[in-house]
C-alpha cells in the first residue's frame, strides 16, 4: 500500500517542488495549446469546440494534480509516464518511493 | 402576445438572414476576445479565468439565438439593444413588427 510510506520534511520538500514543476510544465503547454487553437478560430463551431477541449483539459488537470501523500506515487509515476516530469526531478526522495515509482512505470 | 404574429414567407427570410448576421457577428466578436484572454495567459488560474468566460458566453449565446417565431421578436429586440443588430438589418418586416421591437427597446 502507498498509505504505509512515511515522507520526511526532505522529502515533502522535494514532491512539493517536483508537483509544481510538473503542474507549472503541463499548465505552460496548455497554454500554448489554447492560443494555437484560438487563432484558429474561424467559425462558430470552433468556438464550441475550443470550449470542449479546455474543458476537457482542465478537468483532466484537476483530477491528477492530486497532492495527498497517498496518492502521490500514483500521481508521479502518471506525470513521469505523460511527460511532465523526469525521474531525476524525484532525486532525494528514499530509494523504496523510487522503486514503487520505476515498477509503476514498468508495469 | 408574440405568439399571435404571422410570418410570411418573406418575413421569414429577413428574419433568419438578420438572425444569422447578428449570430456571426456575435461569435466573431467572442473569437477575437477569446484570442485577446488566451494571448494575455501568463500562470495557471489565467486558464482557468478563460474557462469560466468561455462557458459563460457560449451558454449565454446558446441561450440567446432562440430561432422560434413566438420568441422571435423578443430577441430581435434583445441583439439591438446588445449592439449585434440594427433595427435596419430588419427593414421588410411588417410594421407590426416593427413597432413591437421599437416598443421593447423604448421599454
Amino acid at each position: 500500500m502507498m498509505r504505509d510510506l512515511k515522507w520526511s520534511k526532505t522529502e515533502k520538500q522535494i514532491a512539493k517542488k517536483a508537483f509544481e514543476k510538473a503542474y507549472e510544465r503541463e499548465c505552460g503547454d496548455l497554454a500554448k495549446k489554447i492560443q494555437s487553437e484560438a487563432e484558429k478560430i474561424k467559425v462558430p463551431p470552433d468556438i464550441w469546440r475550443l470550449q470542449h477541449f479546455l474543458n476537457k483539459k482542465v478537468r483532466e488537470i484537476d483530477n491528477k494534480y492530486d497532492y495527498r501523500y497517498s496518492v502521490l506515487i500514483l500521481m508521479f509515476a502518471r506525470l513521469i509516464k505523460d511527460g511532465w516530469l523526469m525521474i531525476d526531478d524525484l532525486k532525494g526522495l528514499g530509494q523504496e518511493k523510487i522503486d514503487r515509482i520505476a515498477a509503476l512505470l514498468n508495469s
